[in-house]
């Protein structure tokens, strides 16, 4: 710090306001502290124990949906790991919205977390250079962090939508559709790489009417669902591409006098109760969220090497809506 | 803020760090501000505009638990108020541990959030005087606050139940179980006598082996549910105290050679997509959330009256498995 200081030509005081996040420092004094901190390669969680003596530790977690289903085991996860390093968890939402994903990161920040958990809703997060530089510890989850180097733990988005579309191949279908998120959504995009690696593998020439990308309120999933479900020559199956597309889905498939072969990525609460069977490619979310924040706290330790990108596996759960063989042609 | 100073015998300064919960005051010194502002009714929020100018307001949110569906649109709906007041929400759950409660809710009044809407875990809640004195506003949901007086929010957990019991009686059951979460926990109290309420009205007794109250994990309700359901007089209809029991009963009943009829408090994702479809007496989570932190940001905006409990009604709606008869005797 005292290097920081003198570098900045400031004093200890002002180096610890700019690291903290306190008032009374002007833009441009900041700006010679936060020059000088990158510089020096100043690591915050060295001198944190120090500066912020008497605080809890406490990390936050940006989510990008607070009801989705998907992020409650993650949330969760990311909460125990968090107490059993005694730390805090402070989390909110982003709900997809990129610049509403910044500032509340950057809130998070100005309120002194000692690291982040976030699932990114933009793809440009050079926004938390001076955050990191300044050593909050940061590490993304479900999605990669974009345009800058930093920790990820992923799933296998691409592979597991790959196997979900080869299981309905394999079944005999020819015919699949693919509903997914927006495409400027990583998983949402990998996912749709999955579907079309399967369908090339298989030799299938992918109609464009079988791909409908967008987002996941049921008005839109529906409109898509009924469109390649109608016409002389309707999907005889569907991959979805998250949970909340597949409950849409299975209820417009429910209205159908036909059956239809249904594979949803991400598994679904009482999906193994409905008649067929919901089969799943399905997401290990208290993993991804533990490991994440296994990784963070690594970081807070000093003990992190270089930033990773870590890719837990999925797994097929056939339960029989995946199992429905083709309809005869009418 | 003056007044508080002078009836402590101290500066502006110590004042304003007791009520920032900054640290370099001494427990005593503490204790006797905290006293001239119990004494004087110095309300934070009166002066927070002042004390904290240049930070961004921020509200607190105490869960119950981060993975239970029923609480994702709850908090999203606070999430969406706190935003639309310009402020932040933090958040974290207490597991149900009523230690746990109260050591995040101070967690947070001490990283000074402006208000706390708190979902409790424990039913003593004279650990929140001293921050409400100070000015926190504190608004209670889904269950409310004990040995307290503050602004509650709370579903018809007695009314929900009783309507839902009564349908099923008016379908012509007698033995009717009721399986809930721990009695200690407001709601499954209110709603076992609910339960109660419902079977006395109709005449009739209840045996005591027909309720089952205990940890939701569905371990403890399966056995519950297995147990009404065997021997020679076994119950013909079950009401579920929530939607994690819910869940498991709809497994077990599922595993059955007979039709046993369900209602359930909570609604659940695909419950209409199941056969029978799930009747369930439906409480409004985002309602609730919604109503709490506007109630919130009332007192915040200092319009607030004398604390009070609002009461939001439930709804029954019929989906197939509280319309099943009872199966004939055995």
């Amino acid at each position: 710090m005292k290097d920081v200081a003198a570098r900045a030509g400031v004093g200890l005081k002002t180096v610890s306001r700019v690291v903290n996040a306190e008032p009374g420092v002007t833009p441009e004094t900041e700006r010679r502290v936060r020059e000088a901190i990158a510089a020096l390669g100043f690591r915050r969680n060295d001198s944190a124990r120090v500066l912020r003596k008497g605080r809890t530790a406490s990390i936050g977690l940006v989510l990008e949906d607070l009801a989705d289903p998907f992020y409650g085991p993650l949330s969760r996860a990311v909460e125990e790991v968090a107490r059993e390093h005694g730390a805090l968890l402070i989390n909110g939402s982003s709900a997809e919205d990129p610049d509403r994903e910044q500032e509340l990161a950057l809130a998070l920040c100005a309120r002194r977390v000692d690291g982040l958990v976030i699932i990114p809703a933009g793809d440009d997060h050079r926004y938390l250079e001076p955050e990191m530089a300044a050593g909050v510890a940061t590490v993304f989850v479900d999605r990669p962090a974009g345009r800058i180097d930093a920790d990820a733990v992923l799933s296998d988005s691409f592979g597991g939508a790959r196997d979900g579309v080869a299981h309905l191949v394999a079944g005999g279908h020819r015919r699949i559709g693919f509903i997914g998120d927006r495409p400027r959504i990583h998983t949402a995009a990998e996912r749709l790489r999955g579907y079309r690696a399967a369908m090339e593998d298989a030799g299938i020439p992918v109609d464009e009417r079988w791909v409908s990308l967008g987002v996941t309120d049921p008005g839109r999933v529906r409109r898509a669902a009924e469109e390649m479900l109608s016409g002389p020559d309707p999907v005889t199956a569907v991959f979805t591409g998250n949970n909340r597309v597949t409950v849409t889905v299975l209820r417009v498939l429910a209205e159908l006098d036909r059956p239809v072969a249904l594979v949803g990525f991400d598994d679904i609460e009482l999906g193994d109760l409905l008649r067929p069977g919901v089969t799943v490619v399905a997401q290990d979310a208290a993993l991804l969220g533990r490991t994440a924040a296994e990784r963070l706290f690594r970081q807070l330790d000093g003990a992190a090497a270089a930033p990773e990108r870590i890719v837990l596996p999925t797994r097929l759960i056939e339960r029989g809506s995946g199992e429905l063989s083709p309809a005869p042609a009418r």
